[in-house]
């Protein structure tokens, strides 16, 4: 199972690949920027076609992404990471791909034994996990995290049955 | 001048297109819906499809839409809308259009008189503004209330400043 996993933000969006048959393996990992000068719909079209790009090349079965929250004290951040969300889940759907999701909390638990978890120790873990020579920017090590999460729930009979649930 | 209002909602996306060259004639509105019970990231694909057509077929030259705030007492349902409204954005960003925003209570106010005006309030006036026989649906409504602001808007000096310096 290739798993696609994607941390979307309005500036930049991380990407991590990984192939999953028991454990999982590495395939690729990147961040798609966008002319941070340029206005949100400019951002976030380059964004949606870099997406696309990705899908299309690299060929994903599923893919993973994290859920977004209200923040009480940052309401428009938590606004401009939900308008990202929902660009990629627009790409991800023309693309005919699910989308399994998880709370943010739960995919820094699972990875690296804290809910609380700061971006660079969820890096390093990650980097170790999948044995990256060289550490990537935190948006594609958080993007890989999310991918490495579903390739372990989903080899869970419950998680699959959820999966199988989604998609009529 | 050709404006393409949007009203991007999770569920289904209202449309209204008017042709604005000192007042607004009305070209077409509607609404493009999705499978309610579909994920997420279905229901937001079909409606980029759904909009990305919209675009191809009636060929606007910018596209108005409402600015999405964080709502106290229901943030689910504002980054749902903030997920829409990001769909909405990366269609019409792919297409090279560019936004031009606006806040709900100014488009209440330019369009009802006032920022609290009911939904069918503003449908009816609208109706009255563009001369159509039969009352659409509220999302099309809205939509082409905020492609009427826009006209008006547009025909001001300073807007007409403001929106030659969204786009390099």
């Amino acid at each position: 199972m290739r798993i696609l996993g994607l941390d979307p933000g309005s500036r930049a969006c991380g990407y991590g690949v990984v192939d999953d048959d028991g454990a999982p393996r590495y395939v690729e990992c990147g961040v798609l920027t966008s002319e941070p000068a340029a206005a949100m719909e400019v951002r976030l079209g380059e964004i949606a076609r870099a997406l696309r790009e990705v899908i299309d090349e690299l060929r994903p079965d599923v893919v993973a992404i994290e859920d977004v929250f209200a923040h009480a004290q940052h309401p428009r951040s938590s606004l401009a990471l939900a308008q990202a969300r929902g660009m990629a889940l627009a790409v991800v759907g023309i693309a005919g791909l699910a989308v399994a999701s998880y709370p943010p909390a739960l995919v820094k638990k699972a990875i690296a034994g804290g809910g609380a978890a700061k971006k660079d120790q969820i890096a390093r873990v990650v980097q170790a996990l999948v044995g990256l020579a060289s550490l990537p920017r935190a948006d594609a090590t958080d993007a890989l995290a999310v991918a490495i999460v579903h390739g372990r729930t989903a080899r869970t009979p419950t998680a699959r049955l959820v999966s199988s649930v989604r998609r009529p």
